[in-house]
Order: structure tokens, then sequence, then C-alpha cells
């Protein structure tokens, strides 16, 4: 058995199928390296006995760690409770606490328990359960033994998953295998600027410290600047880390980092609202409440948001936000004209601080040679004025929404930090 | 060898760091699946030329198909080239072509040559060469021989793996491995009921032929049934699938399949708004746009969607949707009648055929003994009146919300049926 061999196995026909990417072994992988536990293997098998079994033992066999996802629900394709009483050769036993688990989630539904449900409780003897807080399926820990390496059995929902591993599953897997060096991950959100800017501007700080790792990655216009760091202890990772946060915002500058390690761009409107104490309202057509909906995802929004509008036709413009036919009929529902007639009306009608619009192409169809699929306009109202901003989008229907979204709250976050 | 065995083989530590899930293996299994050929094994290994070499010979001596992806770039940690030279005990030789294709690339780019670039063009002996028509790295195929499978060797970055797939190795797997059989996926989408009883429910159709495969998947609420069939030829795994689905759909009921192969809710609710000519319009509080933002996912939405209201605060809820201030006083905002005065009001200012209203404890505060977080009031307003109905969901914020956007989509979705 290797020092230090971890393993992350998938079970679910889908994966094979390429239904899925499997986002478990993902954010296993991701947590495990934070903690200083490199895995060394990701296998996904088959809803499938044999090979399950087959490489479940082959895994126990080469490696100190296995974690096991999925294939603990309570239908006949969930094989992971049986494969590991066949592997460990043992029995399994009703666990009295996860079974009355299960009874209570029903409950609370309000849904009949069907009794196959209750097979979810049946755990293998000698094991560490791990109770299922947002599911039904518990997972469970074999202790390493034998010449075979622990095993961690979790459900295959995301949510589940992550739930579980930082309720019981990391506390055991820091104590059972202490890390012989600490790393640290920090990711910077950055906004609007392109990949190859960021690298270029990031370039002097490439290579200046072997203990620090900088890596870049877009994705829908927001480029995560990636700082990993390592040190003896957590302590020195940390100093290390914020170091080269420091000098990674110095050379971006002070407005287009957004947030950090996940943080939304909607957290970051929602603190500078509440930090100013202004509300904010939202007239949107192309985007039709995804901006008000990204908003109203932070806990409290409720001080900040109090009402919005979806104005989808170009009557409801006109009847609800009071944009003017004269208006819609000399330049269009896409134009800069409407988008500040929205964003204008918004805000008063609101009694607002600062209102929001948008109104573009989302696509496929709707688009000429003049307005083509992608255009976009945007309003910002605020007591100084309004502000409109073309953009041109180049994604599909949804891309170009949910990049128009993302725009308008960087329009606001921008605005709301200038003003402090 | 096991027949029809094929594995996917990644490597790259970002894989393994869990900076990026495996998408090739996702891509590549779905072609793969489509053309009758089943993978049975995915692996991602680090950029170790022992892990790679040990894994590589362990999955050619067990299977008939190995695809590999990525390493075969110019950098130090690019190991695939060296490692199937090791493997097939073999040396590379030049390709003329290749190099001629890197050099080009780098002309047109204007950029200089750097030597180490041209190793990508030094090819196992015996190799079929794949060119890279959008990268420099070529691939190449090993052809099977000496109890080894075929082995595909493609590029990591997904845009070129995806050309050099349908380019070359299409027509060459087309070749070498005629489907013995054909293979027809087709997914139903589920929604409102609970898996087991899903499970339970199609349990008479489970085993009942041995080319069926039926799998359930739970998300969000939503379930998938899976059914998978084979044939001699396409037409008789489609007749056999056909088969499949409508004894499915016999056996849940005419309202619970909501959608097949990845359709979503919210296609379902706008197809049968614009069958019956009916608009809609939404009154949303706790989920702020989400169902309004999901319709307009819809292209061709804008035919049955005008306008819709986000009322977060009371007063907005008064003053947009005239819900009662005494129904509030004496209620609340989360209530069956703020939920049923939301849809009619909405309704009615927006003269929409059917109207929707949510209001619901999205959490993580806001939660009482006796409205507990995830209480989730909906109001459905038709020409037949107002209807309203509690769910308690057991997620977390976002979870709360999407759940009851999804299941006011639902609503509508059962209503507009139940009225054809």
């Amino acid at each position: 058995m290797p020092r230090q061999s971890i393993e992350i196995l998938s079970t679910g026909n889908e994966i094979l199928e390429g239904l899925y990417a499997d986002a478990n072994a993902q954010w296993l992988s991701a947590r495990l390296n934070e903690m200083g536990l490199p895995v060394r293997f990701h296998l996904s098998v088959r809803d499938d006995p044999d090979d399950l079994r087959e490489q479940l033992a082959q895994s126990l066999n080469r490696s100190q760690l296995v974690i096991l996802s999925g294939g603990l629900g309570p239908t006949r394709d969930d094989l992971t409770r049986q494969t590991v009483l066949a592997v460990y050769k043992t029995s399994a036993q009703r666990d009295p606490r996860a079974e009355s688990m299960i009874r209570e989630r029903f409950a609370k539904r309000e849904r009949e328990l069907p009794e196959n449900n209750l097979a979810q409780a049946d755990l293998p003897l000698g094991c560490i359960p791990l109770y299922n807080h947002c599911g039904t399926a518990p997972g469970f820990i074999m202790p390493a033994g034998k010449g075979r390496g622990a095993l961690i059995c979790l459900p295959g929902p995301p949510f589940e998953l992550h739930a579980m591993f930082e309720a019981s599953a990391r506390s055991w897997l820091e104590q059972t295998f202490p890390p012989t060096e600490a790393r640290r991950l920090r990711v910077l959100h950055v906004f609007n600027r392109p990949e190859s800017d960021v690298d270029q501007t990031l370039h002097p700080l490439y290579g200046r410290d072997e203990k620090i790792y900088l890596g870049l990655r877009a994705k829908g216009g927001i480029i995560d600047v990636r700082i990993t760091a390592r040190g003896a202890t957590p302590e020195e990772a940390n100093v290390r880390i914020s170091q080269c946060e420091a000098d990674v915002r110095r050379l971006l500058g002070p407005e287009d980092v957004f947030a950090t390690d996940g943080g939304a761009m909607e957290e970051a409107v929602v603190e500078l609202l509440k930090r100013s104490g202004k509300t904010i309202a939202c007239a949107e057509s192309c985007t039709a409440g995804m901006i008000a909906a990204r908003l109203a995802n932070v806990s409290g929004s409720s001080e900040c948001l109090y009402e919005s509008y979806i104005t989808y036709s170009n009557e409801a413009k006109t009847r609800i936000l009071g944009v003017r036919p004269e208006t819609l009929a000399a330049h269009g529902a896409v134009s800069a004209q409407t988008a500040a007639e929205m964003a204008r009306g918004a805000r008063k009608i609101a009694a607002a601080g600062i209102a929001l619009s948008v109104t573009g192409i989302a696509g496929p169809t709707g688009g000429s040679a003049e307005k083509p699929v992608g255009l976009t306009w945007f309003g910002l109202a605020t007591d100084s004025g309004v502000q409109t901003v073309r953009q041109n989008f180049l994604g599909d229907r949804q891309q170009n929404r949910s990049a128009a979204a993302l725009f308008a709250l960087d329009l606001a976050r921008r605005a709301l930090l200038r003003e402090q």
C-alpha cells in the first residue's frame, strides 16, 4: 500500500454514458488537495456488481484511502452497500438513527415512506456511519485494516455529498491522515478583462516563489486567478498566499477583482448596497428576472431589494415603467433611449437608490443587420443621472442572457464602488 | 480481453487536483455510446510516468479499446508519447506532415518556433497519425495486437479533441468496431415523486427484457428514468425503446412525465401555453424572478410572457399586486391568503390567461416554529379561480428557491394539461 495514495471511485451508468461529467470527483479532489492529501486516481465504473467489486478490491489493495461516491440510494441499481459487504465479507445491520432520520425526512415532506427506502439504513458491520442531513441515504467509513486501505462511501447527489463530507468525513480524514505539508488555495475572481491581459499583467509574479503556484482560468467572462501556496504550517501557507494576493490586487487595480474563493458578483453588489444604505430596483426585458433573482440569492438582500419589474413586451415597458411610445417607435425596444427610460422609470416608481435596466436581443431569432443577436443595452439610474452602456454578446440565447445579467450587476458594483 | 470493453483514460494533474471535471471523458463517452460502443471505465491519472505506464498497460491488457486524452503537448510534463513508446517497446519517428503542419501554424501566427515544439511530430512507429487542424499536437492510433487492445491518443484541449475525433478517429472506429447491435437511450423526466416511489411503480418492468435497461437518477426533485434499449438494428432498438417508454408512461400516469431527453419544465409550460393561446404572468417573492427567467429561457416565450412582478416587500405586494394590508396583517406574507391575492392581482393587472405566485421562507433566517424555513405557498389563478398549494422544502436558500420555481412551473403545467 503506497503511502499517500488516494483514489476517488464514482459509480453510475450515467457517467459512463456521458450524461454528466464526474463533478463529485472534481469537488472531492479540490477539498483533499486543500487538506494536503493529493489524489492519485479517479475511476468511474458502471452500475455493474462485478466491475464495481473488482475495482473496489483493487483500489483498496493498492491505496491508503478510497472515496466512493454514489450507489447508496434505495433502488435496484444502487449497488454500493451490497458490493462493500461482498468485498469485506461482512453483513449489514439496520442503523436505528439512520432509520429514524429517513422516517423524519419523509414526515417533514408529508410523504408516505416506501419500505424499500429503509434499506438505506442497513449499514456494514464495523463501519462508522455518516448521517445524511440533506437526503435519505447515509454514508459510512470502513477503517483501514487487513492490508486494505480505508473506504469512505458518500451519496451521489452533490449537495448531499458536500454536506456529508464537511459535516463528518473531513474531521475523520484530518485525524486519520494528518497532512505533512499545509496547502492553501485562494481564487480571485476578475470580471470584464481578457485572460491574455490578466496573464500579461501578472507576469512579474510567475515563478517568483517555488512554493506559490499561479494559474488562470477563464469561464463565462470571469477570469479566476488561482493562487496555491504550500508551507510547513497552515500559518506559513496563509502568509505566503496573502502576500501573493496583495501583489495580484496591486497589479490588477482596485476595481476588477469582484470576489474571492467562489464569492458571487451579486454578493459584492448587495454588500455595497447595504454599506451605502441604498436600495436597488431592476427593469428587465431579455434577462426577464435573472438580475433580481441573482440579487435575491444573497441572504438578507430583502434589505436592499423591495421590488422589480419584468417588462418583456413594449406595452408593459410603457404601462409599468413609463417608457414613452415615441421612444419605442423612434429607437426601438433595444436602444440606449429605451434602456435609459426603463432605468429612470424603475428608479422612480420603486423609489430606489439605484435602478438597473436591460433590453437586448437574446436570440436565436429577432436579430437584424443593424441590431444583431446579442446586442444588449444597459441602463443605470442613480441620483447623479442615467448612464447607458452597449454590449454585443456572441453566445447562444442562454449565454447572452446570463452574460447580460452578470454585466448589469457589475455595472451597479462599479458605480457603488466609485460612490464610496 | 473482454469483448466490447472500452476505457477512457485522461491524464493531467489539474484533473486530480480538482481544477476541472473530466469533460473529455464525458464527451467521448456520449459519442461512443451513440455509436453503440458502451464505455466500461473512466480513469484519470496524474502526469506521472510510472502511474501512466502502469495504468495504460493494465487498460490495454483488459480492454479492446483505450482512448487516452492529454499529455501530447511539447512541455516536459506531457508524457503520453514517451509512455506509449515504453509500453509498446518501440521508438518514435518524425512525421513529416505533422512537422510541416506545426511549422505552418507557427508561421501563420508569426511566432518563432521553439525546437521542443517539433517533438510533438515524433510519433510511435506503426501508428496511424491523426493530424491536428486546431492545434499543434497530432494524435495517433495504435491498432490492436499482441493481446493488447487498440489505443487512440487525442490532445487534451476539448476543442482539439472534438475536432480530431470527428475528423478522423470516428471513421476509424466505425470501420474497426462495426457495432454488433444498435443502442438507443431515452430519458423521461419525472417531477414531484420520490425516487423510491418511481422505483416501486416501475418494478413490473425490471428485467422483463434483457435488451432493455431501466435506470433511475434523482436530482433536484426531478427523477430521470433512463431507458437503454439494444437491438440488431436501430429500428429494432427504437421499437423496443418506444414500447418501454409507453409502459413507463402508463405506469407513472399521464401527468408526471414532464419532458424527455433533457427537455426542461419551462419548455413544457411554454408549449402548453402556446397550444392554448394563453399568456402567463408571475408574481414572485422568494423566487424573485426565477420563474419568469426560466420561462424566458424558451425561445419564443415572448408570445405568452409579456410582464411579471417581483414583489419582495409587503408594501410592493400591496401597491403593485393589490394584496390587502389586512391579509398581510392577519396571515402574514407567507400564507395561502397572500399567495392567492398575489396570483389574482397579477392575473388581473397583466390581463393574463393564468398567473403564478410564490411566497416563501427561503432561509437561512426568517423561519419560526410555526413557519419554518422552506415553507412556501403557491398560488395559481386561472379563469376557473385561484388554487393555493403549500410545500415544505428542506434544502438551503438556493435549493429552496430553485425547487419553488420548478414546483410553480409544474403547477402551471398540470393545470394547462388538465384544461386541454
